[in-house]
């Protein structure tokens, strides 16, 4: 059995509104030596498979095919055997 | 100046609507070996600041004034020098 931890990231060079929103928000709060705010996903989850190489090209195709926007996104992922 | 990596997530007792919807999605492709599927959010931001006792201190600040919900979510942070 295998954890999945995914990154799910929206590149660099596309606006992130809500990060814009989160960095008014704390600037709002006195904080005025922050910059460059990204919000991005973190996804979790657990396979039940041995083999960490089937494992990986099964989180790939996860990713490729549900998780991330392919126009928008770039992922990247870590597994952990538990 | 320091880069702050948190991430905020939903207390694992609390149902997390997002996941499930996600899960269900990832088993409708067929991947029927996956459970407990999680989605949090990942924050980054910059700081421009060097002593990092005083940005350990100001990112609690942040998260606990406005980026965790204290009732539904927990977070953590790593700081990375740059």
């Amino acid at each position: 059995m295998f954890k999945a931890k995914i990154f799910i990231k929206r590149r660099r060079t596309i606006l992130d509104p809500q990060g814009k929103a989160v960095e008014l928000g704390i600037k709002s709060l006195g904080f005025e030596n922050i910059k460059n705010v990204r919000i991005d996903k973190f996804i979790e989850f657990e396979i039940d498979e041995v083999d960490e190489e089937k494992v990986r090209n099964e989180v790939d195709k996860i990713c490729d095919s549900l998780l991330a926007n392919p126009h928008l996104e770039d992922y990247y992922f870590e597994l952990e055997k538990i």
